[in-house]
């Protein structure tokens, strides 16, 4: 499948489960990249989620992010328990130009939820010049350190840096924990065990059980240092934004509970003003010292790799994934 | 011994070891709130290094740190191949206003060294009711993922969060690998071996020798997500300020090389404009709960302890490392 037709479909479902166009353009522009770049679990294998978060009143399918400009170099922006991808577009239209003049400059979205892939707008900002930072935090997973009960999400933070030729040479998007929970959720669908070390049950003990262990907390990458991680993207995305804290969250998952209202953070930064003209020459240099043995991977790499085969030739898309997106989409007869 | 007293014993030895005086008084208040945090391993026992820098001009004692605005949110310091305590101050002393007025700003410092305690410098920011991230790049010793020569830094990342009451409620100050650099030369000095996980051999391989893995490379803790933490740190605090990349400097212990001109970056946030004033309301629903459970900790409590029994009770200076103090500072025929 071509990535417009991806998105085309995706679009379409949204509209038609009660999102406005601007809102379902937005979102469906991001599942599309997700295919594109190898991510299909946040392609239309999720679709039918969002789908079911309109209809269920978890995400407001005509909200309209709110902006306001509280100091010179932040950008407050409500998204109205909206989807996160249209916040986020708003918070953008009026950063890339603000961070350009001031150098550095903040959007903080509140009343979201989940971004979807955070790289992929972390990579927009690095499109454009800037230095990309992101951060978006989720329903607690995670227990602190000494503890047993989640209080903290998976929580990922993301940097996409300037290529200065319109693109990123390099994009982290990393989350807190060992795997991602869909991960285990997966496992505990498909009845198969999980390795241990990926999670701990109700009690604080390791277990192979999924189910077991998605009653429990997800096991943080680095031990107490994955749970910093986390707390840094609480603090970014939640504490400083004004959102809602993981602990507190309803669940991105089911339909139960009304919307999660988390949030994200992006900081943009000029790379030029703080290097005095040398960011562009220091990420060469970082690049080649990365690259230079022939086994060693930059993070990003993967993601590209897979866009540059997908604009090449399509993507395949599970067939029982993209019946279900037509289905949703109103597109299934013509087919 | 009292932290007054430690304070001056540093600050006498810098000078006479050819640091000028308002370097010398920066560093010495670091080094003597390191022994008053409960971090002896930066306070006076670094004291011999830092003079022996000094004396082989891998320090330059007279450096001036210049500064100038690039643009209204960036402030670049050179640190002059100066310590970087000096510089940091230079950078804080405008950055403070500055943020309160932006919102966000950022202090870029270059040419600099060893900045200590990274957490000690963002704290200070949260003293001033700021949410301060702090990074500091560090000569090579962690491999890219997939690779087996050092490419990146032990490079820590810090965050501290304003209590609104003139001092910070977390503060996290964490390096990207398993454990510290400073852990495995210490086994080497003492002869004794060190568990697996914590380095790897020059051919890739675990080793339990520190001195092979002092050849070798620092693991990265969480693997390739320690890898991610290190490069974002790397970007921020080299990259962005046109530091020296980790993989050209120069090494921070030994004589040799010259000045090591790598780079620390801040960012301070106001914190009431991007969260509409409910900041420190989220940092209180965090920290409640992440310490509903009595087994759990928050980051900074250890350090937050000690200081406050330092306060009433002075602190114990290990009798070896106060006497070479002593002496660099002149005042071994007082005692």
């Amino acid at each position: 499948m071509q990535i417009a037709e991806i998105e085309d479909i995706a679009r379409r479902a949204l509209i038609r489960a009660g999102a406005r166009p601007q809102a379902a353009m937005s979102l469906a522009r991001a599942i599309a990249a997700a295919e594109r770049d190898g991510i299909p679990s946040h392609g239309l294998a999720y679709l039918p989620t969002y789908c079911e978060h309109l209809a269920c009143g978890k995400v407001v399918g005509t909200a309209e992010p709110k902006l306001s400009r509280e100091m010179p170099g932040i950008i407050a922006v409500d998204a109205g328990s909206g989807f996160a991808h249209p916040a986020i577009d708003a918070g953008f239209a009026a950063l890339v130009s603000l961070a350009r003049t001031q150098g550095i400059a903040l959007p903080a979205i509140s009343n979201s939820y989940n971004c979807g892939v955070l790289g992929y707008h972390t990579e927009r900002l690095a499109d454009e010049g800037l230095l990309g930072l992101g951060f978006t935090n989720a329903p607690a997973s995670i227990a602190a350190s000494g503890g047993r009960k989640p209080v903290l999400g998976t929580n990922p933070w993301s940097i996409a840096v300037p290529d200065g030729n319109g693109g990123a040479s390099i994009v982290i998007d990393q989350s807190a924990s060992v795997v991602a929970k869909s991960e285990v959720a997966k496992r505990a669908r498909e009845g198969k065990p999980i390795p241990p070390g990926w999670t701990l049950g109700p009690d604080g003990e390791p277990t192979t059980d999924p189910n077991i262990g998605l009653k429990g907390t997800m096991l943080p990458a680095g031990g107490y240092k994955g749970v910093g991680s986390a707390l840094l993207v609480e603090l970014m995305a939640a504490c400083l934004t004004g959102a809602t804290i993981g602990a507190k969250a309803s669940p991105f998952s089911g339909t139960a509970g009304g919307p999660p209202r988390t949030g994200q953070c992006f900081i943009a930064i000029a790379p030029d003003g703080a290097s005095g003209g040398e960011f562009k020459a220091r990420c060469s240099e970082l690049v080649s010292a990365l690259t230079e043995e022939a086994s060693a991977h930059i993070p990003g790499e993967g993601r590209r790799a897979a866009r540059n085969k997908a604009e090449r030739e399509g993507v395949v898309v599970d067939p029982g994934i993209l019946e279900k997106a037509s289905v949703l989409a109103g597109m299934d007869e013509a087919r």
